[in-house]
């Protein structure tokens, strides 16, 4: 069986979570503390990061890396549109949210409010909380904008682009920093793919010293 | 005419300039001064980065969307191996650069030196600077490692590996940060890559208040 090296908040691992989810192949999680570089973890990935994916006799990691692969070996159902074009689209969108979202953001928030006590470096700075704080409305509202037009994030058809996207937003649900009644059409977006079978296990991580919010895994939030 | 708005230093620019020079497809440079925020900049790209490109109607951002597209769109000369494995170790390799190198070299030298002064953010803060020096060696030697069992850096096909990693070794070397010296392998792959006819635009980049180095633009470095 597959094996995937992960730590449950991270966006990252998160997304290939869903993508080995929606493809239908059975993947055993296993916890990894990255941050203490086990000198076992550095030979399975250099980089020392999670996701670190065993597949087909193979050790993966890079999670965009991951997902592509994934969507040429494993093609059904396709996570990437048909038209060069809405790929572009698909593809745009997954960097925007590990990129920005993930600078502006998931950095400012998750990593101070959570990872930082699990790595045991210390208290949030209030001032990166602030700025994340103020910076996610900013992409509700590009996010609204995108959805007013289009049933998923890049089109028609549900992507990369809304496993990315799902991703953060849902580690960030799990310390309630998103504000779902901002915008009811990012709010329908999220509960649409939050009703997937392939988002519950996401909706079961459990974070010692984090206890879950009782909205994180109800589907009518 | 297909446009590309860039800044000559830009690792992302560099990368994209290189496949659009590979796959012959002719490109107008505009340079951008993308940390201004000018509204024009902002409407093609609300993520406010360069690269961004005009092409085929469209205007295009993230170098790693972009050039899935350009593969996809101009597949000659193709820029990915062929099997799903072979591809996934160039995106993986790719992708190494532009986050992990990036991170640890190119933000920590280059940003420091060269970005920090042309956008009037001060002086370079040693403490990165010292950080980028030391790290680069690692990188380097890892570069010497795949090299030694491969003719280029993803296996025995030149890939968008390559070309990410040409590109923000060439914007460190234009300020001298790379040691050649250290691996005949990997000064060797530079040769290699640096002689290629979609090398010549980015030999030529002159940046106001950084002379170029007379080793810069020698093929004979």
């Amino acid at each position: 069986m597959a094996k995937l090296y992960h730590f449950p908040l991270s966006p990252f691992c998160r997304k290939v979570r869903l993508c080995l989810a929606e493809k239908r192949i059975e993947c055993e999680l296993v916890e990894e503390r990255y941050w203490e570089q086990d000198t076992d973890f550095l030979r399975r990935n250099p980089g020392a990061k999670v996701p670190v994916l065993r597949l087909d006799g193979k050790t993966m990691a890079e999670s965009g890396a991951i997902i592509e692969y994934l969507e040429e070996v494993y093609p059904d159902p396709p996570l990437l549109p048909r038209t060069p074009d809405e790929r572009y689209e698909a593809r745009r969108l997954a960097a925007w949210f590990d990129d920005k979202f993930h600078h502006e953001v998931t950095s400012k928030l998750l990593y101070e409010r959570v990872n930082k006590k699990v790595m045991g470096l210390g208290y949030p700075d209030s001032k990166n909380v602030k700025a994340g704080a103020q910076k996610i409305k900013y992409h509700l509202d590009y996010m609204a904008w995108l959805l007013d037009q289009r049933r998923w994030l890049a089109g028609d058809t549900m992507s990369i682009a809304d496993f990315a996207a799902a991703a953060h937003l849902s580690a960030l649900d799990y310390i309630s920093d998103v504000d779902w009644n901002r915008h009811a059409v990012v709010k329908d977006w999220y509960a649409k793919i939050k009703s997937r079978p392939a988002f519950r296990s996401i909706l079961a991580d459990q974070i010692p010293g984090f206890p879950q919010p009782a909205h994180y895994s109800d589907l009518d939030f």
